[in-house]
C-alpha cells in the first residue's frame, strides 16, 4: 500500500524533558535529511540506530534544535513503514516548531490514530490489537493494563482467528454438502455441524463470562457512597484516596468539574461518581442527604453505604436499604470508636449476603477489611490475573453476543431440520461477526471512527 | 567520577503517544537487562542502537510492556554515562509502572535536572549551558528558544571563557611583575593592564547592552491593557490571542486563577497581566475602569492604553496619560468605524514620541500595525537575531554587572596609581565573577539550587 508521509508529536503536551516529533511513510527519510545534520546522511545509518546532530533550517541555515534522531527502516516498525523519530528538548516551542518543519518538508500532519491505523492497514495488527494499544494508554489500574498488553499482544485475536477457522470448516462442509448431495446425507451433515458449533458457542460463552469483570477493568467500577449526612462519607473517600494511588483525569472537551477520580482498591478501578464537588469542599459530601444519595445510585455499579454505629437505625437508613436492593453493595457501619447504639442485628438482617464491615475511619480502621470486601466482590473467583483473557470492550462484547445469538439460530434451524443452506447463511454470518472484532469485513466507517478516538501522534 | 544510576520519566505526564523512562549511570545496562527480553541482551548491543522486545516482571514473569530500548554508551551520551532509555505506549500506569519496575531493580528516582547536573558534573557542558536547556524548555516563541539554542550551543560560554583568559593573562603579568620587579617598570605593567581591562570591560557592555532585550525573550514582556470602560480592551486582547498562537502555562504550585497567556508579537512575547478574570468573562476586562488601571500599572513592562476615536478625551484618559508617563506605552485609537469625536491634536500631544495606532477592532482593522509598533519598541535596531547572542538570565546579568564594577576599580586604582598587587586583587575577583557564570568557582548550593528548578527526568 502506498501512503503519503505523516508526522505528528508523539509526547504528551507540556513541559517536559524530551519530545519526540514522529514521521512515517516512505519519506521519512528524505525529509529527515533536508533537516538533519550530523556526522552522517540519515539515508546512509543502518535502521535502528540512533543519532545526534543539529536541526537546521533549509532557507535560513538557522540552527534550530540539538536532537537525537533514530532511523527506523521498514519493514520492522511500528507501523511496519520508514519511521524516523526526532527527540528534542522538551517544551512548547520546540516540539511545536520542528513539527512545523518536517510539515513544511512535505510531511502531512498525522490524524489521530493515523500510525496505529497505519499498523493495521499494512496488516502488522489486527483491529482488536489496536483497541489494546488504546487502552493501554487509558489504563487506569495495572490488572487493566495487563488486560490491554494481552491484548495487543493478540491473545484474543488468536481465539477469535481459531473460532472463525472452526466455523469456516464448517461452511465449508455444508458447502460441499450442496455441491455434491451425493457425498453425505444431510442428516449427517447437520449433526457433525451441530457437533460443530456448538464448541464454537461454548467457547464464546467462555469469553463473555470474563466480559463483565473485564469491562470493570477497562473502565472502572462508577461507585457511589452514599449516607445519611455526617456518618463518614468524605473520610471514607480521603482514605481510599490516601490509601490507593488515585489518578485524576481531566475528560477531555468538558470543563474542570466533570474530572474523573479513579481509585485503584486491589486491582479494582472504582471510578468515584461526583467527585468533583468533594475535592472543592470536603463537607459537601456529609452534607448531602438521602435524597442526594438516591440521584447518585442512578449511574452507580457499585455502593458504599455508610452507616454510623454510634446512633440507631434511621427511618432515613432503611430507605436507602431499600433503595439499593437492586445493587452492588458493601455496607460500611462506621464510628466503632464510639459506643455502639445501632441494632447489630437489625443491620445484618438489612444488608442480607451483601458484605458488611466495621471501620473506625478516624482511627484509620477497617479500610483493609473494606478493601477486601469490595476486591472479593469482583474477583471472587480468585483467577489468577496471568492465566486469565477477559474481552474488556463493549464493542467486542456486542460482536461476541450478536455471534452467539446467530450461531443460536443456526442450532434451532439445525434442530429444526431446515435446508442446510439456511443453516448456512447463520453460520456464515456469525463468522462475520467475529470478523468485525479483528478488523475483518469491518466498514472503512467503523475504522475511520475508532482511530480518530486514538490521541495525536499515536 | 562514579555516580549511582538514576531513572525518571522524560517525557510530560498524561496520556500520549509515547512515554520515556530514562536511565542514567554504570547500572543502567544491568538494570535494563533483567527486566528486558528481546532478541539480544541490552549488553550485547552496539551503542546508539534501537530494539524492540518486552518488559518482563524478573519476579512474576509477567510481561509488563512492549517497548522500544535505546542504548547509549558512555561518553558518547547527554550525561557522558551510560544511558538507556525505554519507550513504552504512552499512558500513566504504564509509565509509571515501568519507573517503579527499574526503582526496584536498583535505580534511584532522579531529583529534578539530575540527568543535565550530571551532564555538567562531568564536564559534558558548563553551567550557562545547562540553564540555556533549561531555557529551551521554557521558551515560548521562537527568538526565545534561539536565544536559548544558542546559550546551549555554548556561545555565551565561549564568550565569557574568552574574556576570562583575557583577564588571567593580565593577573599573570602583574604576578610577573610582583615576583620579578626589574622585569618592568611598575607603571609601564599599570599602562598595559589597563589596555587589557579595557578591551574586557567593552565587551561586557556590549553583552549587557542585549540583557534588556534578552530577558524579555527569556521571560516575556508584562502587558497591561488599560482604559476606560468599554473602549475595546477585551476586542484588543482577543485581537491579539487570536492572531498569534497564545501559550497559555500554569504556574506550577499555583490555583489555575494565576495562568499566564503568553502571545507572540512578532518574535516579542508579551506577557499578559490579569487574564485569569478576563477569560472567564470577557465582560470583566470592559468593566475595569481607571482605578483598576492604575493598579495594572504596578507590574507592567508594557501598557497598551486603549481609546476610543468616537468620544472626545475625558478626565480618566487625561488621569491615565498621566499614570502612564514613565512607561514602555503604544497608544491604541479604537474605534476609528465610527464618526471621529476625539481631539487628534489633543491626542498626539499627550502621546508625545510614543506610538500612537489607529484601529477598528470590530473590523479586525489595524492589528498588523499595532503589532509592528510593538516589536519597533523592542527590537528597533532590527539586529539580524542570528547574528546576535543575547544575555538573558538574570544570574548571568548579576555577575556581568558585579564583573563589570570590579574592573572599574580595577581601573580607578590603575590610574591612580596603586600598588599593582592591589589591582590584581579586583581583576582577579572580575574573573571569578565571569568565572560562576560558566559554573566554574560556583558553589555547590548554588549548583544544587539551580538544577532543581528543573522539570523532572531532565
Amino acid at each position: 500500500m502506498e501512503l503519503d508521509t505523516i508526522a505528528a508529536i508523539s509526547t504528551p503536551p507540556g513541559e517536559g524533558a524530551i519530545a519526540i516529533i514522529r514521521m512515517s511513510g516512505d519519506e521519512a527519510v528524505q525529509i529527515g535529511d533536508r533537516i538533519y545534520q550530523g556526522k552522517k546522511k540519515l539515508q546512509d545509518v543502518d535502521s535502528h540506530t540512533i543519532h545526534y546532530g543539529h536541526l537546521v533550517h533549509p532557507r535560513t541555515n538557522e540552527t534550530v534544535e540539538e536532537v537525537m534522531v533514530t532511523v527506523l527502516r521498514t519493514p520492522k516498525t511500528f507501523t511496519r513503514e520508514d519511521i524516523v523519530e526526532i527527540n528534542v528538548h522538551g517544551g512548547v516551542v520546540s516540539a511545536d516548531r520542528v513539527l512545523q518543519l518536517v510539515l513544511s518538508e512535505g510531511a502531512r500532519l498525522a490524524e489521530p490514530g493515523e500510525f496505529t491505523k497505519r499498523a493495521f492497514l499494512n496488516g502488522r495488527i489486527d483491529l482488536s490489537q489496536a483497541e489494546g494499544v488504546m487502552d493501554m494508554i487509558r489504563s487506569k489500574t495495572d490488572r487493566a493494563m495487563n488486560v490491554a498488553m494481552q491484548q495487543v499482544e493478540g491473545r484474543l485475536a488468536r481465539q477469535i482467528r481459531k473460532l472463525r477457522t472452526q466455523l469456516l470448516e464448517a461452511i465449508a462442509h455444508i458447502e460441499v454438502n450442496i455441491d455434491y448431495p451425493e457425498y453425505d446425507a444431510e442428516s449427517v451433515t447437520l449433526e457433525r455441524l451441530q457437533k460443530q458449533i456448538t464448541a464454537v458457542q461454548q467457547e464464546i460463552d467462555q469469553l463473555l463470562a470474563t466480559a463483565h469483570q473485564g469491562k470493570i477493568l477497562r473502565e472502572g467500577l462508577a461507585t457511589a457512597i452514599i449516607g445519611r449526612p455526617n456518618v463518614g462519607k468524605s473520610s471514607l473517600m480521603n482514605a481510599l484516596v490516601q490509601d490507593n494511588r488515585a489518578i485524576v483525569t481531566e475528560v477531555p472537551g468538558t470543563t474542570r468539574d466533570v474530572l474523573e477520580e479513579y481509585v485503584n482498591v486491589k486491582g479494582v478501578p472504582l471510578r468515584l461518581i461526583d467527585t468533583a464537588g468533594i475535592r472543592e469542599t470536603e463537607d459537601i459530601v456529609e452534607k448531602l442527604g438521602v435524597e442526594r444519595s438516591r440521584q447518585a445510585l442512578t449511574d452507580a455499579e457499585l455502593i458504599l453505604f455508610v452507616l454510623n454505629a454510634n446512633e440507631p437505625l434511621s427511618k432515613e437508613d432503611e430507605a436507602l436499604f431499600s433503595a439499593i436492593k437492586d445493587f452492588n453493595a458493601v455496607v460500611v457501619l462506621n464510628k466503632t470508636d464510639l459506643p455502639k447504639e445501632i441494632d447489630e442485628n437489625q443491620v445484618r438482617a438489612l444488608v442480607g449476603d451483601r458484605p458488611l464491615v466495621t471501620t473506625s475511619l478516624l482511627y484509620d480502621e477497617g479500610i483493609e477489611g473494606l478493601e477486601k470486601a469490595i476486591a472479593h466482590l469482583f474477583f471472587d473467583q480468585g483467577v489468577e490475573e496471568a492465566e486469565m483473557s477477559y474481552v474488556s470492550n463493549t464493542r467486542h462484547i456486542a460482536l461476541l453476543n450478536q455471534a452467539k445469538e446467530t450461531i443460536n439460530e443456526a442450532q434451532e434451524a439445525a434442530q429444526n431440520e431446515m435446508p442446510v443452506d439456511m443453516v448456512q447463511i447463520d453460520v456464515t454470518r456469525a463468522w462475520e461477526h467475529l470478523g468485525e472484532i479483528v478488523g475483518e469485513n469491518a466498514p472503512d466507517q467503523l475504522i475511520d471512527q475508532l482511530f480518530s478516538q486514538f490521541c495525536l501522534g499515536k
